[in-house]
C-alpha cells in the first residue's frame, strides 16, 4: 500500500508540514502587525491556516501542546484550541494535506487515544499522524493528580508500553471485519475483530477497539523528543520526527545517528521521515528579512524570555546571571539531569560553549524558535538553504515555523514554494490522498489477521 | 443572557433532540431498506443527518456513547465514530443546531475532558452540550485496567466530584481575561485567571484550564440515568434530561418529581429541560406506521435481543426462560441490584409487572428503543401524541429516535415538523445562535470573577 509521492526526475524530495503555533513562532510575532487578529479559540484562524498549507501542497499541518497554562501566558499569545477537536474541524476544511495532532501518553487512556485517533483518521479520510509526547512541562502533572511531573525515565517507560497498547487496539479489527449483509442479518464477523487482553506494568486493557481500522490502519506516529531516550524510542516507532537544531553540521550528525538506529532496530532508511524546524524571517531581500528578525527581537521582553529559558530547563533559576556578561556552560545545569526537555536543555548549553553569548543575545536568540534554526533573508536564500539540508543528508524536508502568522506564512507559500517547485523539489499536485502517502511510508500490515 | 426561543404565542413550545444511534434506533434497523448504506465512520452519514435536523428547527443532534464494543455488534450496525472528534467536525456542518456528546465521568481526566469540551463550545460559537454518563456497560472497565466495572455508587461519587471540577476549570478564567494588547505586550491578565487547586476524594487538579471560557460559559450540562441517585445528580446538575418511559402516565410522574427536585435543589423549574424518548415508526397512515413497525421487528432476531437484555441486567442469563409463556416480575433481578443502567431495568420490570407478556412479545417491544416510548401511526398521530405529552407535563420535547436513519428522519422532518410548526409549537426560524438559546437556559454566571 505504500505510494511513491513524487516522480521520478526528483532524486530527493523535500516534505514539508506546517508547524502552526499562536499567532506565529517568534516569542514576540503576535505583537507583529503581520500577526492575526483573531482569537486563538476562532477555529476559521487555523482553518485558513490549513488551506494555504494546502494550497502550497505541503504534506501536513501540526499542532504542538501543552497540558498547562505556562507562566508566559501572560505576555505571549495563549489559550488556544485543544488540538484533537481543532484536528476534526479541520478535517472538513481540507481535502489533502495530512493532520497532526500532539496528544500525551503520560496522562490519557489509551483506549481513548486509540479511540479519537482512529475516529479522525477515519474523519479525514486517512490524514491524521499523532505526534506522541510525554509533557515534559512542569504543570502538567498537578492538573492530573500528580505532586509533580514524573520523572523524564518513567514517562519514557509509560510512554513505550502505552504506544504498544494502542498499536494492539488499532490492530484489534481486521481490514475486512465487517460484513454488514442486511438480508443475512450478519453486521460484523466475530472471527475477524479480537480482544487483545494487554496486561503490561502500567496499562491493563481487555479490547477490542470499539470502531474499525482506519484507513491508514494507523495514524502516522510522529515524535519529537532528541534526548538519547527520545530516540531509542523515535527509532523503534517514529515514522516523522520534528527536531531541533542550531546548526546545520548539528542536524547531519542527528540524521545519520537516528536513521542508522532505525535500521538496528529492524526497520528501513525511509520508514522515518525527518523534518528539522525551520523558522524563517523572509524578506524581499536578505537585508530585509534580516530587519523583520531585529525587529521581532526588539519587541521582546527579558522577563518573558527567562521565564522560558527556566521552563526549558525544569525551573532553573537564571536571574541572577548578569544580562550583558558572556555565558559559559558552568552557568547551566547538566542537561541530562533535566527532567523536562532533556534534548532541548542540550542544544542550548551547547550554543553556550561554542558561542559564549551574554544573556541577553541567548534571549534573542532564543526568542526566534526556542532552539530551532532560525534564518533571515530573501526567498531564493530560504529555498538554497532547504535544499542545501536536504542534499547534505541533514533532512528530509522542514517542519516549517513562520515567526509571524499568518503574514510569513503567506510569504513562504507565495515567494519560496514555487521556488522549490521549479526546481522539482516540491510536488505541484497532490499524487496521494493519505498522510502516508504523502510521507512516502507504508501502510501498516496487520499482524493478526492474514489478509 | 438567557434568550427567549420562542415567540409568546406560544405558551408551551417544543425543544425537539435527534438522537443519532447507528442506522437506526430499532434494533434491525440497519437491515430496512430504508437504511443507510454507509459506513458508520463515514462522517458524511452523519453531516447529511444534522444538516436535516438543522432544516426541520430541531434544537440539537445528540450521540450516546458505549466504551467497549458491545456482543450485540456481531449482528447491529455497530462501531461508529467517536463523538467528540464527530462532534468537532459536524460544528463546520451546521450553523445553528445544538451538537451533544456523550463522555464517561469514570475512564476519562476531568482537565482533558473540561478541554476537549471547551474547545467544541469554542469551535461550535457556543453550540454544545455534554451528557455526563457513568458507563454502565460491564465491558468498558476492562478497557481502562479495571477488573470489572465500578459499582453504581461509586460511579456516581465519582461522577458528582467529576463535575464539580471541569465546572471549577471552566470557570478558571474570566470571560475577560484576554487582554491582547500589542502595543503594550499585554496578552492575558493574571487576575482574572485562578488555579483551582481542586483536593478531593478522587481528583486532584491544579488549573487553571489552558483555554479561555467559552462562548456558553460551560456546554450545556446533559443526564440521562434515572435511578434514585441518577434524579438526584440531575436534580443538582442537569440542564436538559433523556429519559426513558413507556406511558405517560411514568413520564408526567418523573416530570413533576424531577422539576421539584430541582426546585428542592435551589434550581428553577425551567432551568432543567425534560426530554422522554420517542421512537415512532411513521406512514401515510396509522396502518401503515404499524405495518412498518412489524416488518421491523420481523426482521429481529432473538439470540441478539436475549443478549442486550442480558446486558441492561448486568450480565443476568435468561435464556432458560420459555419464550412463549407470560413473564412475571419474579423471572427478573431486583432492578436495585443491578450495577449496570438501573432504570431502565425498572422500566422493564414495571412493564413485565403490569402486562405479564412472553418472552418473545418483551423482546420485541424492546427491540424498536431498548426501553423508550414507541408509536406507530401517521404524522397527524405522531404530532398529536407530541402536543398532548407537552400539554400534559410529561415533556418539554422530545428525544426523537427514528427507527430507521435515515428514511424515517426524513419523514420526521418532511411531515411531522411542519405539523407543528403550524400549530405554533416549534420554531420556523432559530432566535438563538446557542445551545443554550435554543432550550432557554441562561449562561452560567463565573462566581470567581466580578463581571
Amino acid at each position: 500500500m505504500a505510494e511513491r509521492t513524487h516522480s521520478t526526475l526528483m532524486s530527493r524530495p523535500i516534505h514539508l508540514n506546517l508547524f502552526i503555533h499562536g499567532r506565529g513562532h517568534h516569542e514576540a510575532g503576535w505583537r507583529h502587525p503581520g500577526a492575526t487578529r483573531k482569537a486563538l479559540t476562532d477555529i476559521s484562524y487555523f482553518a485558513d491556516l490549513a488551506r494555504r498549507a494546502e494550497a502550497g501542497r505541503f504534506d501536513s499541518i501540526f499542532f504542538a501542546d501543552a497540558l498547562e497554562l505556562g507562566a508566559g501566558a501572560r505576555h505571549v499569545a495563549s489559550g488556544a484550541l485543544e488540538p484533537i477537536t481543532a484536528l476534526a474541524a479541520l478535517a472538513r476544511e481540507t481535502t489533502h494535506i495530512g493532520l497532526i495532532a500532539t496528544a500525551s501518553t503520560t496522562y490519557t487512556e489509551p483506549y481513548n487515544l486509540a479511540r479519537q485517533f482512529a475516529s479522525l483518521d477515519h474523519i479525514s479520510g486517512g490524514r491524521v499522524g499523532w505526534n506522541i509526547v510525554t509533557s515534559w512541562v512542569g504543570g502538567a502533572g498537578p492538573n492530573f493528580g500528580y505532586e509533580r511531573t514524573p520523572e523524564h525515565s518513567e514517562r519514557y517507560a509509560r510512554a513505550e508500553e502505552f504506544v504498544q497498547v494502542v498499536k494492539a487496539l488499532w490492530d484489534s479489527w481486521a481490514d475486512d471485519a465487517i460484513i454488514d449483509n442486511a438480508a443475512t442479518g450478519r453486521f460484523l464477523d466475530p472471527e475477524r475483530v479480537r480482544r487483545i487482553d494487554w496486561q503490561g506494568d502500567f496499562y491493563r486493557v481487555a479490547g477490542p477497539l470499539n470502531l474499525p481500522r482506519s484507513p491508514q490502519g494507523w495514524p502516522v506516529l510522529v515524535q519529537a523528543g532528541s534526548s538519547p531516550t527520545g530516540k531509542a524510542f523515535a527509532a523503534r516507532h517514529a515514522e516523522a520526527v520534528f527536531t531541533a537544531h542550531l546548526t546545520k553540521a548539528s542536524a547531519i550528525d542527528f540524521y545519520a545517528e537516528l536513521k542508522q538506529a532505525a535500521v538496528v532496530a529492524g526497520r528501513r532508511e525511509n520508514d522515518i521521515v525527518i523534518l528539522p524546524g525551520l523558522s524563517a524571517a523572509i524578506g524581499s531581500t536578505d537585508a530585509q528579512g534580516q530587519a523583520l528578525l531585529e525587529e521581532l527581537n526588539d519587541l521582546t521582553d527579558i522577563d518573558v524570555g527567562l521565564s522560558r529559558l527556566s521552563n526549558r530547563f525544569g525551573g532553573h533559576d537564571f536571574s541572577a546571571l548578569a544580562l550583558d556578561q558572556p555565558l559559559s556552560r558552568d552557568d547551566f545545569p547538566d542537561p541530562s539531569t533535566v527532567q523536562a526537555a532533556q534534548s532541548r536543555a542540550a542544544v542550548i548549553t551547547d550554543l553556550v560553549a561554542r558561542e559564549r553569548p551574554t544573556l541577553r543575545t541567548l534571549l534573542r536568540q532564543l526568542a526566534g524558535a526556542r532552539g530551532h534554526f532560525t534564518l533571515a533573508g530573501s526567498p531564493e536564500r530560504i529555498a538554497d538553504e532547504i535544499e542545501d539540508w536536504v542534499e547534505s543528508r541533514a533532512a528530509d524536508g522542514f517542519n516549517v515555523m513562520p515567526p509571524v502568522l499568518p503574514a510569513q506564512f503567506d510569504i513562504f507559500v507565495d515567494h519560496v514554494v514555487p521556488i522549490l517547485q521549479k526546481r522539482g523539489r516540491l510536488r505541484r499536485e497532490y499524487e496521494a490522498d493519505t498522510l502516508r502517502g504523502h510521507y512516502g511510508l507504508a501502510r501498516p500490515l496487520n499482524p493478526h489477521f492474514a489478509a
